[in-house]
Order: C-alpha cells, then structure tokens, then sequence
C-alpha cells in the first residue's frame, strides 16, 4: 500500500512558511500503519496540481492533499479536484452548517465568500472540520491494486485543523478502508546523551528485537526519541512485545529516560513538582533565563515556580544570591564552589523547596585552556542538601545553553523522584 | 525557466528531521532569480530516486538535489546518479584532497568508506564542499528548452554544508549559465503589528509599486518582514526603484520598521547598546525569563547584560524589586503602577542604565472580565524616566510571551536611540 502527500501553497516555495505540515502527517501516517513514500509541494497553480493529482494517482493507493482550500481566488484546489474527476460543485448542508456556527461564534454573518467554502465536488464526502470553515474532502476510485481502492483525500493547510481532521476522520476511516495489520507504538524520551552514544549503548538491544519490532531515532536538540513499532495480525501480542523490550530499554539506560509520549521534560517537572507540592527557584548564568522561560511556558507554572535570579555578571552573583567573593576569586565563575552557593543563594531567597543553578561558558568567546568552551557546571539544591554535576557540551552557544537547560531540569526530576 | 527541488532522505518522511532545507533553499533561489515550480521529498529509494529524476528532466530546467550523499551503504543517490546519465564513478583528486584536509584536521586517518566520498561521476563537475567531505556534483544536459541546457546538481543534506555549496558555487554557476534578469531586493524588518494590519497600512503603497517590483510578506511569530523584489535588465534602476520606494515604507510605518536583512532585534538591541556603552537588566514576570534568553543568546551580551530578576510570585515582586505592598493591592500585579516600579527596581538592583519590566496574564487562566487573558504591561526605565505601555495580546500562551518579549525589545531600541 502507498501513500503520498501534496502540500500546496505559494508560502511553500517562497520560504515564508517551513513546512511542518508534511513532517507531522508523514509521522502520524507512518505510526498508523501507512508508510509514506512521497511528498510534492506545489504552488497554487491549475497545471501544476492536476499534473501532481494524476501522478499522485499513477503510484500511489492514499493521496493526502493540503491546502488551497480558502475562500479567495488564490485558492484554487477545489476547482483543480472538480476538473480532475470530471465533477462539479454541489452544496453540502453539514458543511454549511458548520460554517455557520463558526460564524455565528464570532458573531459574525455569514458572506457570500464564506457560503462556497460549503460547496463540495459532488461525489466527494464532506469531513466536518470543527476547526475551521473549509471542509475535508474524500474521493475514491476503483483500482487495480490489491485492495481494488484508491483513495484521495483534500484536507486544509492550517496546521490544527489539519491535525484534527486527519487525527479524527482521515485514519479511522483508511484504517477501516484498507485494514492495514495493526501497528503498535511506543515513544520512550531520552535526554542527557546524543544519538550516536546511545546508538551504541542499545545496539545489542536493538540488534535482538525480536521480529516484527523496529526501532526509531527521532533527535531533537538535546533530546532523543525512541520509538518502537510494530505491525502484525495480532495486537495484543505486538503490545505484550513491545511491552517487554521497553522493559529491558528501562533497564539499560535508566539514567537516560525521562518519560513517554508527547510530553516534553518542562512538563513532566511541572506535574511533578505540583503533585508534590513543592516549589522552585533557579539561578541562572550560562543559560542566562532559558530554564525559567521553559518552566513559564507550562499553563500553571505560578503554582511551582517562583522565580529566578538571571546573574550575568559576578557583581550581581556576590550582591543578590550571597556567592562570596573569595570562592568567586579562588575557583573563578564557572566551577563547583559557585554554581553551589549560586543554588543555596537562590533557594534561600526565593524560599523554595528547591532550586537550579547553571554557571558555564556557552561560548563561542571565554574558554581558556584549563576551561574550554563548553565547560559547564549545574547544581540542584534540594531540602537534603546539594549537588554539582560538570559537563562539557560543546563549541555552539544556542546548543549549549538548550543542553544545559535540559540537562538541569533532568537533574532535578531526578533529585524529586528521589525523594531528595 | 523552471526549477525544481529534490529532497531524499528516509529521516524526511517519518517525522525525524523538519525539511528546513527545502524552505530555504527555496527561499535562496527565488531571490536569485530561479522560482521555485516543486519540491519533492523522497526516502533513500533507488527505484523512487531514478522516477524523480526522470520526471524532474522532463518538467525543469534546474534539478536540485539534497541527501544521500554520506558514506554508508543507506545511501544511493551517486550511485542512483550514474545509473539516470549512464555512466559511472571515477576518482577526483581535488575532492580527495578535501577529504584527506578534513580527515587530517581532525586527527584521523581516512578510511576506505570516506575515500569512496571523493569519487564522482563520470561527466560531472565536483563542487568543493569545504565543510564536509561529501563534494556537491554538478551534470549538464543539451535540452529543447529556450535556454538549451538542462542543469542537475546533487548537494549533500546537512544544512551547513548545503547552504554554503548553494551560496557560494551553485547560485554563481547558474547565474553565469541562465543570466536571469538581475534580480534584486530588500527585507524590511517589523516588530508590532500582525500581517493583515499591517497589509491595510501599506495597501494603497503596495498597489502603486512600479513594475517589476514587488512585495512578498514573511511572517514569523511576533515579527513579519517585508521582501521587497524585482528583475530587470538594468540592475542600477531596479537598486534606485527599491530605494525610493523603501524610503516611502519608512515614512508610512516608522514605528513598526526595526532593522532590515537577516538581524534579528536582539542582536539589533544589543550592538546599540554596545554601541552606546549601555548596560541592561529585566524584571520579568508573563514572559519568565524569554527576554533574557533572547538576550543572553548573543554572543558577547555580557558586555551590556547584566541579569534578570524574574519575578513569578508577588511576595518576590515585594521583596526583590521593591513593589510596595500597597501599590500591589491597589492595583493588581498586572497594571502601570507595578511594571513601573518592577522596571526601576531592577534599574536600581543591577546598577543599569536601562531596564525592562513585563507583567500580563499569559493565560490560558487568569484572565477576569477587566483584565482578560493577553492584558500585558511593559515598563522601560532609563536614565530620563519611565514608560509604561498596554496592550491586549491574544489567547494563545507560547504567542503571548514570544510578542511581548519582542515589543519590549522594540520599545526598548526606540527609546535608546531616542537618547532617552
């Protein structure tokens, strides 16, 4: 079975806007059991889209469609579908509805304009996109294929609608259509080391999974996803399977995981921290605020988090967090002694249970010899008492400071779980 | 004249890297005079790899291709390369000699694998790919097209090396082989305003641009530029065309315009400050700490940056800026009176001459029907006074912090270079 996608869009070709679009599908599609082997981006242009549909329809048995579904002239890929299947426009109440109440939630009427988004090509079922005006559009044919179907699919290009409609009424239904064997899932999240290092800590793991399970590296800056999946007859085996290798995952890079699934680590500290209801603070040099932005992003964090000292000079560091000035003489900024009482300042003087402190050179200026760039040092003061970690990142600023933050907030997930 | 883009890369289409590449090389080649007709993406397939390049001779004049070029056996676009022209790998010196400096550079020998990364094939130029050791390959084609030539060049898919292959050997070569009309253009930066306010400010200027100008909007959040374009014969008149008429931009929207080209505020913030020899601190409480990360980011800002209080909880704004108890009953956390006395206390505490202090309801809680969710404050203190400014952001967090931090930084840069 294969599945292409064809974004459409100026914005695509001109740089105004990155595609996210494909990545998100290409992802969610190849998680449900539906592979991707191609994606097209075009411009809205009449030529170029029916010469992309009928191309789509040669190779491929799903063809997922996104964009130029608006109500201006630019958008033009409703028409393109009604001289693609040689159809025209009908209007389709549900859509129309839809429309309305959206606009009726506005509390504004209803246009002309806005009345043709519920026009669709006749023979195409409407999919009700609760999100916005311009409904999904699915078509089928018959086909030589295996599965004697063919089925394309027009969906909006705003990324949560998209999201909606293809999570909510596009899967369900192709997994109904074309019955692919089930797949199973699973995405542990790993921080603290880089691909390639724990590429060799679970290659013997990974070596031995047993049959239909494979494995996934999904890197993000500073963060590895693992995901784990497999397809096959029975989904209550595949899940005692994966189940089982998770286990063994656990087991061997304990230190490295940090959660499961969508959530990011600034959530999973947040929720930690609100459970048990404890507070934090942090001070912060190398990263000079980025922790305490990631911990404000979470809706919520005001129960938890309150505040930080952002120390970027050594003045500020001795007068308002109390690093004396013979430890910041003796050991210098960047080094144990400093990032210690950096964490016990903050913590005493926000009168939290815990606190952060980050102290480093990110870089690309201020490494010596003794402390090259990337020389980094982090500190989790605790209500049983403190503790400094040493690392060294790296040579690129925005990096170092990301990893840093991380590694901080895994640090003290860690101190919490702990009990500490 | 039509070009086209060819992405491979299996980590392109299950969700494990963002094809950035794509956007900006779109980006790059439209304004250089090569719009960009398609992007195709595709996984490391030779079958899937020999159809696109088929399809892409036949529909353009120009073939991009990225991806596929490391040195392990996942990758097959060389060897998919000289199956499509018929020909085969042949040993290039210069691009051996790149490897072997690389190699040599990093204190390692080069392996048989990594040597294999300096042929090319036959009939094809080598591009010197200075960052890595994989060359960019360039092939030429006669072809029936008005510009008898048919160009395919294949680039290696890290970003880095890409994008300095594309700049510096490819964009040249095609210049000098297609000789579009010189094309030339400027990007305005705005800060301030969304796009759709911002298109009926400029309307009637856009709608009188001289031909061939013309105006593309590219929005990021919080911050939308202007490109300002066009192609002609005479490079001179088109530079003199885009002046005046940027000129006229700057007289319709003088608050909104921060810089032009690539800058970002923060770096634009920081060189002024730098410039004037003039040091920061914030107090931040809605954007928690985003303001000093987009800060602290820059490389060098400890020279003006002195730190950040970040101020979550009141009992912090009370006893670590100095907001007196009594102001903050009156008032609310989130008013003129507070942001102003958060701004000069931190003024006070880090010794600065300038200071930013932010206080809103981020949401998605806390809003009340006097103050709903995106109610903001910012205060700028400086060595004249204070300034306090409102604003009713929007409901969405994430977009909330992002456009506060960045109006703070504008209202900032104004009024340093005001000399206030």
């Amino acid at each position: 079975m294969k599945t292409e996608i064809i974004n459409i869009g100026d914005e695509l070709l001109i740089g105004q806007v990155i595609n996210t679009n494909a990545t998100w599908m290409a992802m969610e599609m190849d998680g449900s059991g539906f592979p991707v082997q191609r994606v097209t981006i075009l411009a809205d242009n009449r030529e170029e889209i029916l010469r992309a549909l009928s191309e789509g329809e040669t190779r491929s048995d799903i063809v997922l469609i996104t964009g130029g579904l608006g109500p201006t002239k630019d958008d033009i890929t409703k028409e393109s579908l009604c001289h693609h299947f040689h159809t025209k426009l009908k209007f389709d109440q549900a859509s129309f509805d839809n429309v309305a109440r959206i606009f009726g939630e506005r509390g504004f009427p209803v246009t002309e304009l806005n009345r043709k988004q519920a026009e669709i090509p006749e023979g195409s079922v409407a999919l009700l996109n609760k999100y916005g005006t311009a409904p999904g559009m699915w078509f089928e044919r018959t086909s030589a294929s295996a599965s004697g179907v063919r089925v394309i699919i027009s969906l909006p290009g705003v990324p949560y609608e998209m999201k909606n409609l293809l999570r909510t009424e596009v899967i369900p239904r192709l997994i109904q259509k074309f019955r692919p064997l089930p797949t199973v899932h699973r995405t542990i999240l790993t921080q603290g080391i880089g691909e390639s290092f724990l590429s060799d800590m679970i290659e013997e793991w990974e070596k031995h999974l047993p049959s239909p399970l494979h494995l996934a590296y999904l890197p993000q800056p500073g963060i590895v996803r693992l995901r784990l999946s497999g397809s096959g007859p029975d989904k209550d085996h595949l899940q005692k399977l994966i189940e089982k290798e998770t286990e063994k995952l656990y087991h061997l890079i304990p230190e490295y995981i940090f959660g499961e699934g969508e959530e990011t680590l600034e959530q999973i500290v947040g929720k930690l921290l609100a459970e048990k209801k404890c507070t934090l603070s942090t001070a912060e040099s190398c990263t000079g605020g980025y922790i305490s932005h990631l911990i404000t992003r979470i809706p919520g964090s005001s129960a938890y988090y309150k505040g930080s000292l952002i120390a970027y000079s050594n003045d500020i560091k001795i007068a308002e967090l109390g690093v004396s000035e013979k430890v910041l003489a003796d050991h210098g900024a960047v080094s144990e002694a400093v990032v210690t009482e950096m964490a016990m300042g903050a913590r005493k003087r926000f009168g939290t249970e815990y606190a952060i402190a980050t102290s480093g050179i990110a870089g690309p200026d201020g490494g010596t010899p003794e402390k090259p760039v990337g020389t980094t040092w982090i500190a989790i003061a605790t209500p049983a008492g403190n503790h400094a970690f040493h690392y060294l990142m790296g040579d690129d600023r925005e990096r170092n400071i990301r990893k840093t933050a991380l590694q901080s907030l895994n640090l003290l997930r860690k101190a919490v779980n702990n009990g500490e």
